[in-house]
C-alpha cells in the first residue's frame, strides 16, 4: 500500500493551488494529487477553445509547478475511504494522515424532453468531451445556447465570431442575470450588433429531432429549427465522493465545512466548488462557483493543514466576475441593485462614467461606466459593476479589495489614487470616485 | 467690490475638484475660481503634446463642468489679501468668506552656467511657452533631456517616437529612480531599443552655444554636441500667494496645513502642490507632487469649507504613480526596497512574473512582474512596484487600496480576486497574491 501524508483528490485549480500551497507549507511532507483526467482544463479558458484558441488543448492546465514542486500525479478516481485510507479505481489502496477533497462541480442538465439526442452539449470540463463538441460545432450551422450567464454569452461571443448562426435562450428577463439590467442589455446589444438573436424570459420545453437535435420548442410553443444546442444552465458542486465517504453536506449546495474548510471528518478538508459556501452579505448559502474563490480556499487548506497557522474571520463568497462580449468588458463584485432589492438590503446607488484615457483623444480610449451600491445607512460599499475597456478586469479588484475592508464612501472619497493619460481615466473623472461622489450627492440631499 | 462665498486661487486639478466638491456641498454658495491662464493644461499629458497628441491645445483641462455647476472662471492674477479681501492685478478686490490657495508647483531650473540660452527649456504648464518649445523641438535634431525622472523618460519617449536623436542623463545611477533599480534598468533598455542614449551618475555643468545651445559639459568634462536642451528636475511648490499673504510656509516644502488643509490663517485653505506634504510611513516633509493627491485634497478642503463634515484620520502622501514607456507600462506605491533600506525600514521582499491573459497564448498577453515590500515584524504590505501591460495602470490601484488599509501578507493571501481569460492572469498564477507567498515562503524559512 502507498503511502502519503497529503491526498488531494481533483486536479481543477483548487487542488492545484492547494497542492502548492501545501508543499510551500510543509515543504517535507511526501503528497500526491490524484485526479480523472490525464489533461485538466483552466476551467474559465473553456469557452474559448471553441474559436480563440486553436486547439482544446491549449487550454490545458499545464502540470510543471507540480512537478517542480516534486507533488506526485496519479490519473485514477477514488472510490471508497476507510479511516486514513482511500481506495482508487485502478491503483489499490493509498494511506494518508491529510485527505483534501477538490472535485468541484457539474453541469446541470435540466429536464427537458428529448435531452438525449445527439448534439446536444453541456460544457463540461472534459478535453474529449470538448474536442468532439468543437468537431461538431464546426460543422454544425444554427446553434441555440440555452442560458445567457457569463459562459453562454461567452460561448455565444465565441461562436458568432466563428460566423455560426447563433441564438441564445435566457429564462430570465435579461441576459447576464447576475449583473443589473442596464448591463445585461448592453450585453445584449453587443451579440445582436454581431448578429446573434437573444430571447428572454424564456426557456427550451423540448427538443426535437430523430438521431440528432433538428430544433427546439420554447414553453410558449415556439418552434426554433437549429442542428446544435448546447446547455449553460450552471454547475452543482460534485458530492460524489461525500456520499461514499459518509461526510456531511447539503444537496445541490456541497459539503459542509467550517470557515477552515475542514469537514464533518477529522484531516479531511473539502475546497473549491464541491464545499458549501456562504454569502459574505448574508451568511446564506451562496451559489457562486468560481476559480479564484476556489484557489483562495486551496491556499488556506494547504498552509492549515496540520494546525491552523493562517487565520481568518470567515468573510464568506464575495463573488467578483469579469468577462469580455465583443469589445467591452463586464464585471461585478458583491451586491447588484437587484439583489440588494430581493434580499431587502437598504441601499444607495452612485454612477459614474468616463473615458479610460486622459486627454480622451488619446489612442485606446473607450467609456467606461462604474455603478456602485452603498449601504444608506452604514455608508459601507456593497457592490460595484463596471463596464469598459479591457482594465475593467483589474479595476473590479479594486473594488472588490474596498468592500472585503468594508470601506465607507469617505474612505474612498480620500482615496489616493495613480492615475496616468495612456492608461486611466484623469484623476477630476477617475469614475470610482466620481461615483462614490454621485452617492455622496444622493445622502447630502436627504 | 465683488462678493463671493467661495474664492479659488489656481486652476488646476487640484481648484476645479475643490470647486466641484464645494458646489456639491454648498449649493447655495458663489463661487469663483480665479487662475492666470485662460487654458490650464493637464498636468500629466503635457510629455504626449510633444508627439502623441497633435496640438498642445489638446491637452487643456475642460471647462465644462465648472460652467455646468455654475462657478464663475476669472482669469486674472491674485496680488495681495487684507483680511476677508483679495486684490486682483486687472479686477480690484474681491471679499471672500472662504479662500483656497490652489496655485501649484513651478519647474525647476539647477543653477547651470549657460541656462539662459535660446532652446533651453523648462516643462512648464503654460501653453503659449509649450506651443513655442514644441515649435522648436520639432525644428530641432539632438535634443538633451537634463533628469529621468517620470517626465524626463516620458518626453523621451515621445521624441524618439517623433525620430529625434535623444539623449537622457540622469544624475542618480539609474533612471525613475522612484523606482527600484531593476525597473529603472528595464525602461533604460527599452528606451536605448528605441535609439535614445541613456547616462546616468552624470549631471550638466556648463551649457555652450552663443545666443543659442550648441552643446552641454557633463560634470566629468564630457561634450556633447545638442541643438535643444530639456530640463526635467522636478519642481518645487508655487509660493508666491503664501509670501504675499503671510501665511506660514516652509521653503521648498509648501504652506504649512493640518489635517484638513487648513492654514495658518482662519478661512484659509491651501490645496495640491503649494501646500506642504506629509510621508504616509514616516510623518516627514514628502516632496511627491501628483495631481491625483491634489484632487483628494480639492474634494477634502471642497466639503470642509465651512464645518469640518469629512472626517478623517490624516494619513500622509502614499505616492502612487503609474507610467508607460515604449509599450511597458510601470507603477509603484508606496515604499520601494531603495527608500526602505534609505529610510530604515525592517522589509521582506515578494517577486512574482505572470502573464496577463490565460492560457498565455490569448491575444494581446504580455508578461507582468510585481515586487511587493512587507515590513517583516508587522507583516503590513508597505510598497508595491509592476511592470507590464496596460492593466498595470489599474493593478496599481489594487496596491494602493491595500496599502492604505494596512492589509498584512494574510489578508492578501485569503483576498478573493476576479479573474477572466481575456483580461487578467490565471487565479494560479494572479501575481499580487503569488508575490505576497513569495515572501511568506521567506518568512516560513525563518
Amino acid at each position: 500500500m502507498k503511502q502519503y501524508d497529503i491526498v488531494i483528490v481533483g486536479g481543477g485549480p483548487a487542488g492545484v493551488t492547494c497542492a502548492l500551497s501545501a508543499k510551500n507549507t510543509y515543504p517535507d511532507k511526501k503528497i500526491v494529487l490524484i485526479r480523472k483526467e490525464s489533461k485538466p482544463l483552466i476551467p474559465c479558458g473553456i469557452p474559448y477553445v471553441f474559436h480563440t484558441l486553436n486547439e482544446v488543448s491549449d487550454d490545458i492546465l499545464p502540470d510543471n509547478p507540480l512537478i517542480a514542486s516534486q507533488i506526485d500525479i496519479i490519473n485514477d478516481e477514488a472510490t471508497g475511504k476507510n479511516d486514513h485510507k482511500i481506495t482508487l479505481a485502478n491503483n489499490g489502496e493509498i494511506a494518508f494522515e491529510k485527505l483534501v477533497i477538490a472535485t468541484g462541480s457539474k453541469a446541470i442538465m435540466p429536464k427537458i424532453e428529448g435531452a438525449d439526442k445527439e448534439n446536444v452539449f453541456l460544457i463540461k470540463k472534459d478535453k474529449e468531451y470538448l474536442k468532439n463538441m468543437k468537431a461538431r460545432i464546426q460543422e454544425a450551422e444554427k446553434i441555440v445556447i440555452l442560458g445567457g450567464g457569463y459562459i453562454g454569452v461567452e460561448v455565444a461571443d465565441e461562436l458568432v465570431k466563428a460566423e455560426k448562426n447563433v441564438m441564445v435562450i435566457e429564462m430570465m428577463n435579461t441576459i447576464l442575470p447576475t449583473m443589473d439590467d442596464e448591463f445585461g442589455n448592453k450585453v445584449k446589444e453587443i451579440l445582436e450588433k454581431e448578429g446573434a438573436k437573444v430571447i428572454t424570459g424564456k426557456s427550451i420545453q423540448k427538443i426535437y429531432g430523430n438521431k440528432s437535435i433538428t430544433g427546439v420548442e420554447l414553453d410558449d410553443g415556439t418552434k426554433i429549427d437549429c442542428d446544435l444546442l448546447i446547455v449553460s444552465c450552471g454547475f452543482r458542486p460534485n458530492l460524489e465522493l461525500a456520499k461514499k465517504f459518509n461526510l456531511v453536506y447539503e444537496e445541490g449546495k456541497g459539503i459542509l465545512v467550517d470557515a477552515y474548510l475542514r469537514t464533518s471528518e477529522k484531516d479531511v478538508f473539502a475546497i473549491g466548488d464541491c464545499a458549501a459556501k456562504y454569502d459574505f452579505f448574508t451568511g446564506e448559502f451562496s451559489n457562486i462557483m468560481l476559480a479564484s474563490t476556489a484557489m483562495a480556499e486551496g491556499r488556506l487548506v494547504g498552509s492549515n493543514l496540520y494546525s491552523i497557522k493562517t487565520i481568518r474571520q470567515y468573510p464568506g463568497v464575495l463573488g467578483t466576475f469579469s468577462t469580455k462580449i465583443g469589445n467591452i468588458a463586464f464585471a461585478v463584485s458583491g451586491i447588484t441593485e437587484k439583489r440588494a432589492k430581493a434580499r431587502s438590503l437598504d441601499y444607495t446607488v452612485g454612477i459614474a462614467k468616463a473615458v479610460d484615457r486622459h486627454p480622451a483623444m488619446l489612442p485606446d480610449a473607450s467609456e467606461i461606466t462604474v455603478k456602485l451600491i452603498f449601504s444608506t445607512y452604514s455608508h459601507t460599499l456593497m457592490g460595484a459593476q463596471i463596464m469598459g475597456g479591457n482594465s475593467v478586469g483589474e479595476m473590479i479588484n479594486i473594488m472588490s479589495v474596498m468592500i472585503l475592508n468594508k470601506m465607507t464612501d469617505i474612505d474612498i472619497y480620500n482615496l489616493q489614487i495613480g492615475t496616468h493619460p495612456l492608461l486611466t481615466a484623469s484623476p477630476i473623472a477617475y469614475p470610482i470616485i466620481n461615483a462614490t461622489v454621485d452617492a455622496i450627492k444622493k445622502w447630502n440631499k436627504c
